[in-house]
This record gives C-alpha cells, structure tokens and sequence, in this order.
C-alpha cells in the first residue's frame, strides 16, 4: 500500500479522489500497489462526506507522518503552496500538483530539490489539464531541439472566442454565457486578460529551453479588446482568432508572447474549439507534433494528476531527470518580434487608404459585408515597434491583431 | 560516452546517425552522456560514405563487445530482427526499435525478457513515426482505463486520400502520385491493403488493454475500393473517408477494425491531412486526447528512436515498466459490432429506393451532383452481420463506407 495526502478538497482534489477510486484496479496494477489517500488537507470542514474521515486542518500531521510517501498538491496559488511543497521534499516525500502558479515561479528551485534528495516533484497537469505536455517534452522530444511550442492554452478564452466566432456573440455576451456555464470565474480576468497562459507558456518554455522563462518578461495581451467586428472579418478571411501563448526560438534568440492571432485551416490548431486546448511544438528533427485535449475540467485534470502519483510511485528512490536550470533564459525584446498584422483604421476607406499606403506600403485590404466607416487591412511582416509607431500617425486605430498566415 | 550500434543503415538508420550529430550536444545533456556509434550493422557496403569506418557484416562482432550498451534495431521486417534482438536482449544490452512487425508479432515477449535481465526495449517510433504514443500511453495515461483508440495510422493512404478528396483524383492516379513522390512503395500492398496500419493498432491495442492483441485477429480493409464517387458523395455530406484503425472496449468486450470511415468535422482526426498521422485516444477519466504529427519520413521517425535511445541510457539499470502481458485478448467478433453505413446500390433510384426500404427501414439519403443510374443512402446503426445479410439481397451494391457520425 502506498499512502498519499492530498492537499485541497476543492475542484481538483475531490476529482483526485474520485479518479483513485473510480479506476483503483487499473492504477493499483501500473503503480505496483495499492494507492491510498490517508489524508485530505483543508481548511474547511465538509459535514456529511466520506472524507471527513481523512480531513486534517494542520499539513504538520501529513508532514510529520512518515508512512506518507507522495504529497498531491491541488491547493492552488503560490502559498502556503510553495511552503508546504518544500516541507514535504526537506520530509523526503514526492510532490505531485497541479498548480500553475507554484510551478512557473517557483519550479527550478523544486525540481533540483527534489533531485538532491532522490525524489520527484511532478507537474503534468499544471498545463493544458489531462492533456500529456510536459511529459512528451521532458521524456519523449529529447531527440530534438525545441524551435516553437504554441499553445491555446486557456479553456475558458477559447470557449469566449468559440462563440463569438460560432454565433455572432460580441465578447461581454460570450464571457457571460461561459460564467453561466461555470467556464468562467466571476472574476474573469486570470483567464481574458492571458496570465494563466502567461503562466502555463512560461513553463512550456523553461522546459523546452531548460532554462528559467519569467513569467512577468512575457508579453501579454488577451482577448478583451477583440470584438464580434474583428470575428467578421476573420470569417471574411476564412480565419479564425485564437489566443495563442507562443515562445519561439530563432537561433539563440528566444522570445515569447501571448496574445490573439488569426489563423486559418491549415494551422494546426484551427480546429482547438470551445473550452478544448491545444499545444503544437516544432522540433527541429521531429517537425510538427500537436497535442489536443480538455485543457481543464475535474476529472481530466485529476486524471494528469493521478498519473503523476502513478509515476512516483513507480520512481521511489529515483529522481526523473527534468531539465531546467535556474538560471534565467532572457528573452529577446518583443518590440523586434516580426508578424503580419490586422489593423482596423476608423474613416473613410478612400482617405485612410492613402495614408495606409504611404505608412504600410503594399498591404492586403480586407472586406467584411456591412462594415462601413473603417478600412481593414493585413500589413507585410514587420516589426512591433515598428507596427507601433506606424499606428500612432494613424488617427483611430480600431483593433491590432497578429496574423500567423 | 555510451556506445551503442545502429542495426540496419537504411533510411531510419541514416537518419539515427544524421539526428544523434545534429543534435549531439543537447542529446548528450538529456542522456547525461555522449552518444556514440560504435557499429553499424548492414549487409552492404557504402563507398564513399564516412559510416564505412564502423559498418561490420557480422552481427556477432557487436553482440560480442561489452562496451556496446543499446542497439538501435531499425532494419525492419520479424528476421533476422528477432534473433538480433533476442540476442542482444540476453547479452545486457537494451534495445530500441522502429520494427512495427517485430513488436506485433513478439512485443510482450522481448518486453517481458527485457524485464527479467533489468534492461529495456523501447518503440516508440514502432507507431505513428515521430507522433510520442507509446509513451504517453505507457506513463502519462495511466490513471485511465481506455475505452477507445482510433488512429489514422498509415501516411501513405492518407495521402492517397486527401488527394482524391483535394483534387478528384481516382484511387489509382493518386497512388501514382504518391509512389511518384516516394510515399508509397512501388508495391504498395502493405499500405493500400490497411497491414501497415494493422500492426499499428495491434501495438496500441495490445499496451491499451495490457494484453497481446493479435494483429491476425484483426478485420483488416484497405482503400482499394474507395472511388471518386465515394468521395464526391463524402463531400456532398461534408465529410471525408479516412482510413481508420480501432479498437474500442465496451465493458468487458473489445473489437478492433482497420477500414475506411467517413467523419465530419467534429471528429478530432477530420483535419488529419496528408502524410500526417492522427492518433484519437479515449479514456474513462480524462475524456478525449488526440496526438498529430508526422507518421513516417526519416527524421521523425529518427527522432523517436533517439528519444528511445535517450531514454535506455537514463534508465540503466532500471526497467521501464511496460504492462503488455503475453496473454491473449480474445476480440469480440467483429460481425457484432454496429455501425452506421453509407451505401450506394446500382439502379434507377425510384427502384431501389423501395427495396432499400424494405431491407433497411428508414434511410439518410445520400445525393451528389451529377451521379446518377444508383441510389445512395447512410444506415440506422445496425451490426455488420446484418449489413451483410441485407446486402445480399441486393442486386448490385457498389459501395459499403462505415460512418461515425
């Protein structure tokens, strides 16, 4: 028997919960043993359900146990986490979690800890929920060297933009239906305005890299100032916008980015809808490999979650190597960074056409039926600063969106 | 240093070489050590080309050398690669390979060896070239039981496919171009028959349920019938055929199928195009993942084989766990399972329509521009016994395409 703590009864632990019990055979057999959950850490009391029997208020019971051997951390937020994770590998147990937060700031540090003890410390589901991302990029891609991982990475903006584009919904319209269908939180910001792809690309790229991506040096823009005008156009276009976290490498030059981009169908990832998410990496041997699934939700994070302790389990007294040093990676200025770009320009086509020219050169005009007012166009490959200062000798800028075709 | 003999200078094994020196010093920093060619095994000789300092004709030569510590099998076909690796397995050396016909017909025997002397065997680039499937589904899946596996598995007659439906062609002016292309061999049996993609999903099966799926037991259907009326009524759905490999559990039931299936754009494998390869796993937990990439070409493919190679160096001394036991897994008969079916009957429509009915109850018909003199229509979900039967009563059936919508 192997006894596990898990620490948070919120949405994920109680799907942990489920998972090991749901499918106890099957994991029992790939984990070599029986798993068994001897506490659950929480605040909070839940009158009533089985697990008051394991409920403890205080990590120092788990901590101090030594017949716990693998601490599943599903609390969320940098601390106690942070605390309590550390603890847990100074007690010699395994740490698998699922938090973002915790990972992206404090993951160097954990994962050579965990090495200098001979332990693990596992973070599958911390990105893109069930999908498996990080462990096909720790274990499987080794062969290559890591060009460019994007990813919709979100659920909740993904579902937002899904409708939009599916049934005309402006932007507040689709936030509202997924706060109506609990995709998204009442205060929606972590996911509209991109940190939690922030976080989750600054992982992607500190394990493709093997080197510390900050989170707080990635551009990030997210997906409140697109409007149902802008999914016009990009249906006129046969594109679809997308958020997409992206970090890309071009020889020693590293730079990473989340913001919204227009795609069209032989993308990969044009087809990633609702609150589905997806990764695509490009090697530099294997090409392009994509991986696609439920970004979040309870049961297929826990299921990334659970693999994790599986994986433990089977690693006791062996550290799985992870490379990702903690010196940091510098990424090259986004102001370099080259795209196309869409750009809506308010006034009349003719006399904003000729300004356009003269800025932009030859551009690609775009039409949309029913906008009138504003001339939309896709510029030629330039730079960000340079797309910056254009538009600031252009009167009303109407929206600015990178185009990856 | 590591050294390990590349068993068969093919194209993959080129292609190990060519990987292992592009990516030498970032493959060095993941295994821990330089990779080194000690030997390549080839009957040939290959004047003018730097390998010639480390071919040898004798595989003895290389069993015989203690220094060797992986062989990397990538000659192809069940002999000699079984005794090779049989051998090598028995002289504590680990073994990776990119043989799809060795590991369907003997994996869980060379799984099992490799288990008992503390070594591995490792084949990841076995299915889907470059696509990381063994693995994910070895380590990362493990928390679910898998209720379905679907892969477009073979590149080469999805590009026969995506040709026909792309341009119009017909079966056979597409595989002409495929073979004018070097995507399909000059006998392109293996491919076009569906025993390619077979094998594949024996594999997949075999580690998804963790017992020895025969690829024998298989029903196998390839592409040969598939015409370009198929594929204009396929569009006049807005579907595409695509040939399928699954293998489905229901309860304690499982059924494997390699045949053509039209999909619409729901399906996460619609967007499979070209040579790419699309893998669709199912689990109870983690719902839908699906994994894309390039399924075969030299350098993918390579790249897996390295990872593997990478992988047996970190490992040692410590068997990766593979549960994959020799026991069989008697599959339901496939007469049993139930489909929908898109038929097209030769006759006046008015005439068989009136039959169809008969046989069939009520019908979706089916009607593309320009065909006429035949009557095509998409079944109720009924078995494929009953297809069959019901089929036989009809005078001149000129098309059967299971449908999964």
């Amino acid at each position: 028997m192997i006894n596990i703590a898990v620490l948070g009864y919120g949405t994920i632990g109680s799907g942990v919960i489920e998972v090991l019990k749901t499918n106890c055979e099957s994991i029992a057999k790939r984990a070599g043993d029986q798993i068994d959950v001897k506490y659950v850490l929480d605040l909070r009391e839940f009158p009533g359900d089985p697990i008051m029997e394991k409920l403890v208020h205080d990590v120092n019971t788990i901590l101090e146990d030594p017949e716990v051997k693998i601490i599943c951390e599903v609390m969320g937020g940098v601390e106690p986490a942070f605390t309590f994770v550390k603890s847990a590998l100074l007690k010699g147990k395994s740490v698998v979690t699922s938090n973002k937060e915790l990972v992206a700031k404090h993951g160097a540090e954990l994962i050579n800890m965990a090495k200098e003890h001979n332990l693990n410390f596992l973070f599958e589901a911390s990105v893109g929920g069930g999908i498996p991302i990080i462990r096909p990029l720790n274990q499987s891609l080794t062969a290559d060297e890591i060009v460019e991982i994007t990813g919709i990475l979100n659920g909740t903006t993904n579902y937002i933009l899904s409708k939009m584009c599916d049934e005309g919904l402006g932007f507040e319209a689709a936030l509202a239906e997924a706060q109506k269908l609990g995709y998204a939180e009442r205060n929606p910001a972590a996911d509209v305005e991109g940190h939690d792809a922030c976080r989750k690309i600054a992982i992607l790229s500190s394990l493709a890299f093997g080197m510390q991506v900050d989170y707080e040096d990635i551009y990030t823009e997210g997906i409140t100032k697109i409007t149902d005008i802008d999914i016009l156009y990009s249906k006129a276009l046969g594109a679809k916008i997308k958020l997409f976290a992206t970090s890309i490498r071009d020889n020693d030059r590293v730079y990473a980015m989340v913001a919204p981009a227009m795609i069209k169908s032989n993308h990969p990832l044009f087809s990633v809808n609702d609150v589905f998410n997806g990764i695509f990496v490009r090697g530099n041997v294997i090409g392009d490999v994509m991986f696609y699934g439920s970004g979040a939700g309870k049961l297929p994070t826990a299921s990334a979650v659970v693999a994790d302790i599986v994986d433990a389990a089977k690693h006791f007294g062996k550290n799985i190597w992870t490379i990702w040093s903690s010196k940091k990676l510098e990424l090259t200025d986004v102001n370099q960074v080259k795209h196309r770009f869409f750009l809506r320009v308010k006034g009349s086509a003719q006399d904003v056409k000729d300004q356009v020219a003269k800025l932009f050169g030859e551009v690609e005009e775009v039409k949309a039926e029913g906008i009138q007012g504003e001339y939309a166009f896709i510029s030629e490959s330039i730079s960000e600063q340079d797309v910056k200062e254009k538009i600031n000798k252009l009167a009303d800028v109407l929206s600015l969106i990178r185009v990856r075709f």
